[in-house]
């Protein structure tokens, strides 16, 4: 038995602070438990009262004669602090705490809550809150509204998990509206205790539970939390996790010295964990139920080619365009198909899809055409619009469709347009739990919703690539570098720490003058390039201190005064080391990757095209370290202008392999040496197919 | 008075193919139309009834012994048209006709369809419809429900164009879920008369009608349209145009040979004109009546900083997000505003932006921090938040909020958030004409699109450049190449054309043997750039039929046996004219103009910045000519990467105001040559600012 089990399915429940004085919020949460039909025992307690609502109440939770499962404390810090101790001693199992004035108001508030905390801890409580809304099961043997809201939800199968309170409230109120059914409910505060992560394994256990949805304002990070979560989305029994997260903050990226640092707000943070953990993201709380109701009946289609049933031509038109831009498309029917339609559709239909089954369309229309198409192979799900004419029967149909729905196991999402003439044949709908909406555009957004767990299900995971990484000798150079103060590295210093983990970076030497810087070219190999040294300047080009393409002696000492003349003049404070002199890159595609450290959640790695499209375009793509080669994989995959890597319009394909090595090289980089902070490799040339990649240049800062 | 009236607001209707059954079409309109509570007199018109639902029935038109304004005809296309005779005897002065079998069916329904409307054209009778689902004024002087949809909606402000009969139903009915009114609303079906601009403009002049939503699935285009509904979105008493268009095709782009032709489909062109003439679209109905919402109390802001109150932190932080991703930010409040929330407001309470007002907020902190801000010059405009919470005053708020919105002119957007709780207050304040929304993210997003209207009403309009072409001379070459049977032009016979409109196009002749081309080269001066010169090859790069900076007559010489072998062997079958020698173009950076002409609507002009952005993001911009020098600017300036052309990261800036002129003079040749079909100049290299810009490469393809 889970631990969580006593606070969402408690046999007994106390609560402490329980009023008499209606409008307190320990007389509406008493009051809202005792009034929504709890199946077990509840006990008010409040030393002043002799009942609450005419239920006896006890002095402390001492005096009540029997076990209690559930706490809920409505009471101040320090009095809930006091209160946690009889708990403990009692032995009850769970706590709630709903009131505030913890740790989002600071000082002794939090560190009350920090006591509470570690106390349920040792002694084996789960603890929810405290400053929250509560919690809620309908479940018949249960029922438990342990929350502000008067409103005790329906019973469905839908979970949801919210950090503001003040939401919960709204969207108990929109469910009731729209008819919509939760399994649990719980608002989760502050996550004294009971985070996100606790409460996904709960509900992912929980047989009632078909979807969650989470409400996020900051997500507490484990670092477990992405391989955990993989399992509970993509695992043996998968449950969809939908997401609204809300609160972007700029913090550390407004001052980083580097690209990268510059491209990864919280946002970016977010966004990888959610891409590696297969949650999917929703925007809006209409888009969060839109897509739970597709969700909640545990079918997704096997591609993405979408049959639609319409009996009236516009609206077939508007969930064909969303369809197109849900990242689905219209199934190209099969021969034995359209001859089938043609045997019962009247002669003015439309036989290809959208199927118009015309305006006078009856139960039997609809239910043929639909038994039709669902059992062509190349449908695999199919979209049904109905809009109220005159011989619409919104009931009937809506039964055609359950039978055909009941026996399948492609999914059918629904549009009935139109509240009041349809809405029995909605609420049938509903009651079998066929996903249904009010207009196409928005069944065909769940549907494509549907579709992308479909490919996060089916993604392709490849074995991992046998790499091996000098480690031992990075660590030693990592060392040695902090040992002598040194907290920025450009390539000249980086390059060896960066050849550990498996990248190629062009031979080169510093010049202190323009003689040396002539012998050193002839001793590498012209042509080469040519760089400013200095831990001042990080923009070597915008100071005028890099020069490319130098193919003689001559060159290569006029470049040397040039670049040290821009230089000093750019910044007349810098500390000049000289200028690098490099051998010159072999041609290849500009990428480049890149690091940021993320407090509280570890390294964020990225990839983007180099030049240009990271500068302007800030087309790049972010995840957590450490990851393998499935997520490099994808990484490369899934950025905008992945064709200019894989053979564009004839050009030879570029060294993808080696592309996807070098970013899990990085990813261990970062793994094993915690202390790096930022890092830039900018831009790495990918060569072609086979020919490897080289690093061109590098900024890594370390922690200071 | 507008002959529009007649269908709108007649004093009489006869309802022509009016019935006794119940569920047949004549049936139900006239049932409506009575039953709806009409102010006029109505007259039933069927030879076989003696009455309809107990009103005295006549047997023609030509029977009713009153005057008749609107005739509404139910009835199959032949007697239809029969009908049309008797009311142009009759003198009526609109007729509707519902029935379907018209120009949708093809065949005699055509036929019949235009020989109706030239009827009508001729005897000043204004016609709407066929194949629709009716009219409806709800107005108290009217009262006119001669539709199919059996509930009347409650007055209100937006008026309402569907070209779908279907849609009107299903909006119908979700209007009046969601307490909705509207000023009028009409079908219009095939359009065989009335059409989108005669109601833009009757709606536009009409007092009741503060805003226009259209569901379009395709536009009678016709060429003033932009021009006049430029003028109805930001004329004198700008009304707002919303539209959702759908219907995608991809007609004329799959076989397209240029670049132009295969970028730009039904959506680019679609696109262009709402951009032009200032139309707002919308994807989904539910966005088209949040929005008109928001319009339809007819206030919009000053500027996009606003201010947001809110009792619950998470529905604040949701809000904030929505409005940073709308295109608005956050209101920075002034010193005296700080001052005055400090005033009033509780110590614990969030005085910066959005302001938390706290969950026990009353009324009079509300109304206290609303009135506060909104009088700040730093806010141009306010999102109230409010939760029901256990002190929440939701109607005592709402008339807080009227009152602070009846003595401002800045927008005020609400979302109050649930159903059940806050329904007094939201019904307090639809009645009063403020915007308000259930979850704080709609609200953003409406305010949003109000301040999408500002940036249209606000934008810069410069006095056109003084230009003048060669026509005369552009005329004859177009003359003389069509007389000639040329429809496709290269670089070497399109530059003469190109140089009529202002183009640069750096000297060149074509070379039949290495010998001449050396020669050429020579005389035009070195560095040269070769290129294949044959009908069949239109993308020389993928033939290998282009060289670049060849610097020596041996280069030269070189090349254009390389260029020749590599083109025949790409394409044995293509005739070969040689090879053209042109003068290098001098650095630039490059764009692509082009041109396709779009049946029905006329010449779609496209830029783009080139290459791989054209290429591979397909990052273009389109306009319908003619466009004059704003809407050059406007597409120069909406590209992403503008930046590029700008003095990106310290480059020089380019000549940004002759790539305007050259668009310019591309709009002018093809509206001065309509014979051209398609065109692409790709690339055109823009220079630095002062020095013009170079054509690189021509396609021009005339009709056939």
């Amino acid at each position: 038995m889970d631990r969580l089990d006593a606070i969402f399915s408690p046999e007994s429940v106390a609560v402490v602070g329980a009023s008499s004085t209606p409008g307190k919020v320990g007389h509406d949460i008493f009051e809202n438990i005792l009034k929504g039909g709890f199946q077990g025992t509840l006990y008010p307690v409040n030393p002043k009262a002799r009942s609450v609502l005419s239920v006896r109440c006890y002095k402390s939770m001492m005096d009540i004669p029997d076990p209690v499962d559930l706490a809920m404390i409505i009471l101040p810090p320090r009095i809930a602090l006091k209160t946690v101790d009889d708990c403990i001693k009692k032995g009850v199992k769970g706590i709630v705490i709903v009131s505030a004035g913890f740790k989002e108001v600071g000082g002794e508030g939090a560190k009350i809550e920090d006591e509470i905390a570690n106390k349920c801890r040792d002694a084996g409580i789960r603890l929810i809150g405290p400053n929250c809304l509560g919690v809620i099961n309908p479940s018949e043997n249960v029922r438990l509204n342990a929350s502000f809201s008067a409103r005790m939800p329906h019973k469905g199968n839908i979970s949801f998990i919210s950090q503001s309170g003040a939401l919960c409230t709204a969207v108990l109120d929109f469910a009731a509206d729209r008819g919509f059914g939760f399994s649990k409910f719980v608002s989760i505060g502050n996550k004294a205790d009971v985070d996100e992560l606790d409460l996904l394994r709960y509900y992912h256990k929980d047989p009632e539970t078909n979807v969650i949805m989470i409400y996020m304002e900051e997500l507490r990070f484990r670092p477990t939390f992405i391989e955990e979560v993989k399992e509970i989305t993509s695992g043996d029994r998968p449950t969809p996790v939908l997401v609204i997260k809300s609160g972007k903050t700029a913090a550390g990226a407004a001052a980083a010295a580097s690209h990268t640092g510059s491209l990864a707000g919280s946002e970016a943070v977010y966004n990888a964990i959610f891409d590696q953990s297969g949650i999917l993201r929703v925007d809006t709380v209409d888009d969060l139920f839109d897509y739970a109701v597709a969700f909640s009946a545990r079918k997704i289609p096997a591609g993405n080619r979408v049959a639609i049933i319409t009996n009236a031509g516009g609206p077939g038109i508007i969930a064909t365009d969303m369809t197109e831009m849900s990242g689905l498309q219209l199934a190209k029917f099969s021969a034995d198909t359209d001859w089938n339609l043609h045997q019962f559709l009247p002669p003015t239909a439309n036989f290809n899809n959208p199927i118009d089954v015309i305006g006078d369309a009856t139960r039997e229309r609809y239910q043929n055409a639909l038994e039709t198409v669902i059992q062509d192979e190349n449908v695999d799900c199919v979209l049904m619009i109905l809009t109220p004419q005159s011989m619409t029967d919104a009931i009937g149909t809506a039964e055609a469709i359950v039978d055909t729905y009941n026996n399948s196991t492609k999914p059918i999402v629904c549009s009935f347009m139109g509240v009041v003439d349809v809405s029995a044949g909605v609420k049938y709908l509903q009651e079998n739990q066929v996903p249904v909406y009010r207009f196409p555009e928005d069944a065909a957004r769940a549907m494509g919703k549907l579709y992308d767990a479909t490919q996060w299900l089916g993604r392709q995971i490849l074995p991992e690539y046998d790499l091996t990484f000098d480690t031992k000798r990075a660590t030693a150079i990592v060392d040695l570098c902090l040992a002598e103060g040194k907290t920025v590295l450009g390539e000249d210093d980086g390059k060896e720490l960066l050849a550990c983990y498996g990248f190629d970076i062009p031979a080169m030497k510093i010049a202190d003058s323009a003689f040396v810087a002539g012998d050193i070219a002839e001793e590498i190999g012209l042509p080469v390039v040519m760089k400013i040294v200095s831990p001042q300047i990080l923009h070597k080009s915008d100071a005028g201190g890099v020069q490319v393409g130098l193919k003689t002696r001559e060159d290569v000492e006029t470049a040397f005064t040039e670049i040290m003349a821009s230089s000093k003049n750019y910044n007349p404070d810098a500390e000049i080391k000289g200028v690098l002199v490099q051998k010159m890159v072999p041609p290849g595609q500009e990428v480049i990757l890149g690091v940021t450290k993320y407090p509280g959640f570890g390294h964020l790695l990225m990839f983007g095209l180099g030049g240009i499209y990271v500068e302007l375009f800030k087309n790049v793509t972010f995840r957590l370290a450490p990851i393998g080669r499935n997520n490099a994989r994808r990484m490369v995959r899934s950025i905008k202008g992945f064709e200019i890597l894989d053979g564009f319009r004839g050009k030879p394909k570029a060294d993808v392999e080696t592309l996807e090595k070098l970013i899990i090289g990085l990813s261990a980089m970062v793994t094993n040496h915690p202390q790096i902070k930022e890092m830039d490799i900018n831009p790495l040339f990918v060569h072609e197919q086979g020919q490897g990649a080289t690093v061109a240049d590098i900024i890594i800062t370390f922690d200071d």
